[in-house]
């Protein structure tokens, strides 16, 4: 498990195994501002890839269903069009990847599930997209935890996290909204100050850190209407999920 | 509607209107035999993309859910992941994709729901994969339809379909079988004679041919167990359905 790591950097950058589409397609070349600069992942055959967050990773999974690889289990979102791709155009690497998202979860909710939905599936891969719900849920009354407390929580779990699993390659996608449906003003300021902690909180943590944000900001400045990527605002349309999808590979390396 | 069309021929080639990434990438270039040479499709903006078949398209998406674009409506096969990146990739063409596969479905199906959920639907771009139950409810006792019994109704349903809707992208997709699960050694040389007459059916309507079995075909002699590209032989994984929507792409060159 530990033949590809490099002892130099103790975060998850590693030596090149194999070439991806994205880099190859010049999709990388479009990601910019990233913490790390795009190159191949390399990553040990067999290896499991979770994906943790919110409703927007959930995207209607099974979740009486624990398998790993199976389509109704990966919902619909982006982890599902990323472990499809993924799985194939790399099928010797016979990856196992799971979704473990869960509609309306804040960061007190992936704590309070840690154990049994990430460390003791021991990923290899650990992408988590999280926040947004922290400030939906605060703006409807239904919880106060400050942008404060979304920092040093999601801080504290990324820590929890890396002295579980030494060797994890960590993936932070960057909170994102589209300025139509549910999200009005009222998000504004505070929304882009949860945004700035959650990449200042995956610098920290040496994660990978995937600009959702920017790039939706890209896309509807081309010309396309919010909703054409997030109807409500939040929950992104199949085209949205694939412009995450294609994000997320881009930086990621596979 | 009719201003991207060549008149030069009767099949639903078109002057170039956009490059694809499945083009840019050699991916193209991996798929030989097929009917039309590779080249960018022209799609008029507002377009209906029609995909219909049997489970392995229907996929598990919501039956009751008939809008375009919808995450839960377009299943979680081929077309979702077709849809997704082609919504990704293409705003500007505000294309509506619809999924009408039904599982169970073989030729004597879909002909008895053809105007409602074909003609009427009006597609630009109509996408066909069916086949696989014409010989497996036949080998279970349940149908007695024979390999000629599927080519003349398959011929006649395309040519009702040019006939209702003359400036049709007509998109036929190769039934396949991986040789595991349910698929044995009763199925041969039968589904063999059927795909063969499903790829002349194709190319007397002057359809685009997507040649999914070959690419299965290529990928198993690559080194890839059959069972993870289809668990049973006849229903894909997300790895099988990813390499189906990127088959189809370069094919149809969108």
């Amino acid at each position: 498990m530990t033949g590809f790591r490099s002892s130099s950097s103790g975060i998850s950058r590693r030596r090149a195994l194999f070439a991806t589409a994205a880099t190859a397609t010049g999709a990388a070349s479009a990601i910019s501002g990233s913490l790390a600069a795009v190159q191949p992942l390399a990553i040990a055959p067999g290896s499991v890839l979770l994906f943790q967050g919110d409703s927007i990773t959930d995207a209607g999974r099974d979740r009486n269903q624990p398998a790993a690889n199976h389509a109704a289990a990966l919902g619909r979102g982006y982890p599902m069009l990323t472990a499809a791709a993924v799985l194939a155009e790399h099928p010797q690497l016979n990856l196992k990847v799971l979704n473990r998202g869960i509609s309306g979860n804040k960061v007190p909710d992936l704590e309070a599930r840690w154990q049994a939905d990430c460390l003791d599936l021991k990923p290899a891969v650990l992408s988590i997209l999280i926040g947004v719900n922290d400030i939906w849920h605060k703006l409807n009354g239904k919880y106060d935890g400050t942008p404060e407390v979304y920092r040093d929580s999601f801080a504290a779990l990324l820590q929890r996290t890396r002295e579980a699993l030494p060797n994890l390659t960590l993936v932070i996608c960057e909170p994102f909204v589209l300025r139509c449906g549910a999200v009005n003003d009222t998000w504004f300021p505070e929304f882009e100050t949860r945004r700035a902690f959650a990449e200042q909180v995956a610098k920290e943590a040496n994660a990978l850190w995937v600009p959702f944000q920017k790039k939706f900001d890209e896309a509807v400045a081309g010309g396309t209407a919010p909703n054409y990527w997030a109807a409500d605002g939040v929950h992104p349309t199949p085209a949205g999920h694939a412009l995450m999808a294609q994000t997320w590979r881009a930086v990621v390396g596979i």
